[in-house]
């Protein structure tokens, strides 16, 4: 089986899941407890924490607040910061962020969306346009994790900082960490990142922030993670996600060449009679976003399945809101016709050139014949 | 080194975790991914939320939503149930309660504090007084984390709705699931359960709900868990805490004599001209709470711990508060004195008499040391 779907779960890393279970079978003890075994385990989260965090901030400048996934990550960012005024964001968000913007849209906070590129990146103007000096909260996906699309933050949050410099600027990460090389600005305050995108197991994440800034916590509690999220900590996914994040990252250039080769063969591979690219030439080398015209792509992706492919017609995030066309799809101005053909192929340092082209071929083939079927 | 402080966290189940794996090193596919490989997976949770389920409550009459520990959803039943009118709870509440019926109060609800009798139990003349016409939610605990006392929750919320039937009941069932053998009456709405406390892994636990009770999500995202836990599922936590909560139910009523004979032997043994019982005659059996009066329970803590023994000295989830007396154990009208000299001895049933004996000794001598320092 060749598994393409790297964007919405990747295959665990072995190795850090053994290197971690030591706080499973040996120091299992709660790190809030007061006695040696009990501290020893507080010790290592603050490694994985101080590890993590170095791995794309400067640690004097900003803390790391461990989830249990990128949503609650993003859930609490926006629910923290997103209080007064208004909040601006974009069409193509992760749900964890749209819905949680829609929740506060429920709540009374005006929520302004900015629209987007034809490659789903954030029409810059329109995002600027939106931000004044009531905004309290502006949320920009780092890579859209349905095109790939690449969004400059930095430079973003520059610009909004520059508007009203008293607007907190969010953005989820969980698409570009581990995947791109970058160290956050000093204009980000708030970034989503998630264990299971690169190796780590499912149920972690975190948030990362600014030192100076200050939100409420989302889950109350016993206080744990300075007060900002309670809850006994998941150790075995804190200790698992630092050691996935140090191994990635210590290869994450090879890893970024790896992948933008294979994009390249599979983009090269696939026939432009039959498959129309989405993903723009700068997007992340990790998402290849296609559009077949006229043919669903739930129908392609089962085929794919059947023939040893595993590959994604969108977001898995999205699957459960059990809409026919995508939200991020359609704001990048893509017809319902071809919309409706969307396939997301998503690589992993993991995956061979052999794969590439064989899923390649796979592609063409059941989309040459459901075109010679319908035709 | 005997572990008596099972109430913090237990030590992992070896055989639940390896089985669980599967979903790391095989089935690591995206639950809510539409292929065959992540179907699977959905199939894999949807049969650990049923065989969890079935162990405590009708299946028919209630749903289970996984969350990432008891602290979440202790929360999402209180910010999800608890918001018009007014609240009432007890000042025996663990802080994931205590701490979230806060945060209710600063945003403008009333929350009304039950008063406690001597064993840490709430006293059902004051709780029963609390409750009108405008109490929108009541949440009681089941067992006391702090004093082991059990809290007839089926009684009180059967009383609870004959005064008001619209009062949603919630109770948090950490310290009780898979320790006691109950089912959920149908007067209770909503029931918070964690895997760690019995053998799962940490990150994992669940929100119990009447099938027929609405309540708002309180993670927002992607829909997962029907729409009521957005965030990609946390599978390995899941299984594993299936398969370990099968596990313990499958002997749960020798677990419990067991555990009551190491109660009696560690009661029995502790020289009472040392130590003051806290905990009643008809506690849960896994905690033991005693008190040493004049002496600092942190002391003792320590001085146990270099002689091989680990204890608490009351919440682990309240150590981060960094106050020097439990709010429980003073709300049981336990002077500053004796509250000082706090210890929580909680059990497992892979303890051994052996274990029990010596760590009575252990803490006999500690405490009869210190006493003649002072003296």
């Amino acid at each position: 089986m060749i598994y393409l779907d790297n964007a919405a779960t990747t295959k665990p890393d072995g190795d850090s899941l053994r290197r971690a279970e030591k706080y499973v079978f040996d120091q299992f003890y709660n790190p809030s407890a007061l006695y040696a075994e009990g501290y020893a385990v507080q010790l290592a989260l603050r490694e994985a924490r101080k590890n993590i965090l170095s791995l794309i901030a400067d640690s004097s400048a900003y803390d790391l607040i461990f989830t249990s996934c990128g949503t609650e990550a993003d859930n609490q960012a926006i629910f923290g910061a997103g209080r007064r005024g208004n909040v601006v964001t974009t069409i193509g968000e992760h749900s964890a962020v749209f819905a949680a913007v829609n929740e506060l849209k429920q709540r009374g906070v005006e929520v302004r969306f900015a629209q987007l590129n034809a490659d789903g990146s954030v029409n810059e103007d329109s995002l600027l346009s939106l931000v004044d000096d009531k905004t309290s909260l502006v949320s920009v996906i780092h890579v859209s994790n349905e095109t790939g699309a690449i969004n400059n933050i930095f430079e973003l949050a520059h610009k909004i900082k520059a508007k009203n410099q008293y607007t907190i600027f969010h953005s989820d990460g969980v698409q570009a960490f581990g995947k791109l090389n970058f160290k956050l600005s000093g204009d980000i305050d708030l970034y989503s990142i998630s264990a299971h995108k690169i190796g780590g197991l499912k149920g972690m994440g975190a948030l990362i922030k600014r030192k100076k800034l200050i939100i409420k916590p989302y889950i109350f509690g016993g206080g744990q993670e300075n007060g900002l999220r309670s809850g006994t900590e998941n150790v075995l996914g804190i200790k698992d996600f630092e050691f996935a994040a140090l191994k990635r990252y210590e290869k994450i250039e090879d890893c970024y060449q790896k992948v933008s080769k294979l994009h390249e063969v599979l983009k090269q591979r696939l026939d432009k009679s039959l498959f129309k690219i989405i993903s723009s030439e700068n997007c992340s080398p990790y998402i290849l976003t296609v559009g077949a015209e006229g043919v669903r792509g739930e129908t392609i992706m089962h085929e794919a399945n059947d023939a040893g492919l595993i590959i994604g017609t969108g977001s898995a995030c999205a699957s459960n809101e059990k809409k026919r066309y995508s939200r991020v799809i359609l704001a990048c101005g893509v017809g319902e016709n071809l919309a409706d053909g969307i396939l997301r192929i998503s690589l992993s340092p993991e995956n061979t050139e052999e794969e590439i082209v064989a899923a390649a071929q796979i592609l063409n083939k059941i989309v040459a014949n459901r075109k010679r079927i319908m035709a």
